[in-house]
């Protein structure tokens, strides 16, 4: 006790813990409604056995987490009557990157001073603490910087699942993906690029065009393109010059309706397409020749699933590949804002719903992450 | 040669081998209109070393057939300029069951009166003769009698196929089919009833629905229902008290469009959606949810994959599979009706193109198969 106290930053640590906040909501609605910055619960003053008491960091708002609240989404998270909330809550939040401020006793393969991130899916992210399981969370290198920390376990796992797990690639090959200014299209970009793949990146018209072009060339995409280029009919002709006639075998789709339609035209023989996401919010439309001629096979990949399928060992190694590449300067942090939330809960509020509103509004094109102070 | 001879049976086929004829055609187009019943240039009047010399018995005008005389279909024939046609002509026809009537040295598989069936695609089957070698025939057990012999080598491997290579199925496990009165349909009915398997077949609604409903049922349907009783909210509740409320992993589609919408939905997660048809014409429209938190994939079909992609082993041991099913009475001949071509030539033309307009026309409802007298 007498250490601790001596210790400036553990001491503004102890009161944290016994004063912590977090972004909460009572029913599932549109976000900019529903999710207030509020105080909770302290936690016990000491951790209990077997435990670890981590302060986030940063955490990421993704559009899934957005989602959960809307009560859209597959992954619930519980409900919890413990945070002295007028009625039981919810934390919001599914990743984030949180240091270790306390350790319990029983509790060996962490330190005080180690960063972690969560491997359990909707842990409660968006809180300035927690007592968590060493089995819950997974170490990483601090080396990779707090932006890629908190945004290390959907992501970048998504991009390099859809480039591992449905077709086999050899050096050269192209995959076409759409979206891929996307936060995981950027990193399908670096990973592929880092395993000598080629992309075909496919993107919306926008002001803003040559600048991300440029962008998304310095990560390593090979061709980026419009989707309106995508549909001209003489690309055909172009993207059998890049690839020199050699079949795509992968193409990646976060988008869904026509622009698909048109990108699944581009596979070869025995291609995969794999929809990670919808953003036109327009199903997928194919012709059924595609699947019986060419042997077009289309599959769905959620980072949950992976996550649920695949042992600890798996999933530390794959972390580890990803951070491995991260260290190597092969793949960056996506576009962010980091918005540290006010001293006062309701200002924290106001702010937080301010940016949700002009997330909801569309193309906000960069990832918000919050910090509690 | 006293013998051949002697026996008035061969003695006529071998006026046949010299005087045969053919569906053929010389441009692709509305088969209705290019398809012609013509003598043809005579086989040499001995077989070459190698080969054997079969008459065709019976030979079914299968729907993809008229898409490869359309032109339209992937897999092209071989145009011949060795038919005495005035210019190089295709014979039409993929499948067909023939007797072998000679026999060239150096052949010791195959034995005079052996019924054989195809294993190379595109043969050109609607014809009354033709030599070939034993590596594109298979032999067949006469106990399947013509008709079935003469569909053995699509649309039972087709739903063999599909029952088999996608999902592991247990004995009670539920499969969904639409277009449930097809070939393939009934021979998807049947198989699985073989197994153990229960199946739900959706067909359209039409003025004889109870008799079809009963036909089915009477094949090993467990339920017939319509695409408007599988659109109806409560079959929902149905549906899950028929299957106890076990996921279904295997649904089959020859349809498209929202009938197969409506059909996907009904499939549990990690199901499988095998396309081998689109007979709507209108594409496979899903929701990328299905994909993503439902885990479905959707596969294509298609029977010359199959044979191209397996080894003559396999494809000897799969119709053997075929013919045990059909000899122990649990794999019956689709509904059909057998065409005898009139021996005039121009009558022969005029009978066959009536029929292929009434096929066009759609809802033929029984399989066509010509056979040469």
């Amino acid at each position: 006790m007498i250490l601790r106290r001596g210790k400036p930053s553990l001491y503004s640590t102890i009161r944290h813990f016994s004063s912590r906040r977090a972004v909460i909501y009572s029913d599932t609605g549109d976000p900019a409604q529903v999710l207030s910055v509020s105080k909770i619960a302290p936690l016990p003053d000491s951790v209990p056995p077997g435990h670890i008491g981590i302060k986030l960091l940063l955490s990421p708002i993704n559009p899934a987490d957005l989602n959960v609240v809307q009560g859209v989404y597959p992954s619930k998270p519980t409900i919890r009557d413990d945070l002295g909330t007028p009625s039981p809550a919810f934390i919001g939040g599914n990743e984030g990157v949180g240091q270790v401020e306390r350790v319990g006793s029983n509790v060996t393969e962490l330190t005080v001073g180690d960063w972690v991130v969560m491997t359990k899916p909707q842990s409660g992210t968006w809180a300035s603490h927690a007592y968590l399981e060493p089995k819950d969370v997974t170490k990483v290198d601090k080396r990779v910087g707090e932006t890629r920390a908190a945004t290390i376990t959907v992501n970048p796992p998504t991009a390099r699942g859809m480039l591992s797990d449905f077709r086999t690639l050899s050096s050269g090959d192209y995959v076409i993906q759409n979206g891929a200014n996307s936060a995981v299209g950027q990193a399908v970009i670096q990973i592929a690029a880092a395993r000598n793949l080629k992309t075909i990146n496919v993107i919306r018209d926008r002001p803003d065009l040559n600048e991300l072009k440029k962008y998304l060339v310095s990560l390593g995409a090979t061709h980026v393109i419009t989707e309106q280029e995508l549909a001209d009919k003489s690309m055909r002709t172009k993207v059998k010059e890049w690839t020199q006639g050699k079949e795509i075998k992968l193409g990646l789709n976060c988008v869904g309706g026509e622009p698909t339609t048109i990108l699944a035209k581009y596979l070869g023989h025995d291609a995969a397409l794999v929809s990670y996401g919808a953003m036109s919010k327009k199903p997928i439309s194919l012709p059924t020749s595609l699947f019986i001629f060419k042997n077009l096979t289309l599959y769905g990949y959620w980072q949950r699933r992976w996550y649920e399928t695949h042992t600890p060992e798996e999933r530390q190694s794959m972390l580890q590949d990803i951070i491995h590449l991260m260290i190597a300067g092969k793949l960056k942090a996506p576009e962010h804002e980091v918005l540290t939330l006010p001293e006062s809960d309701e200002e924290a509020t106001r702010t937080l719903r301010e940016k949700l509103q002009q997330i909801d509004a569309g193309r906000y094109g960069k990832k918000l992450l919050l910090r509690f102070n």
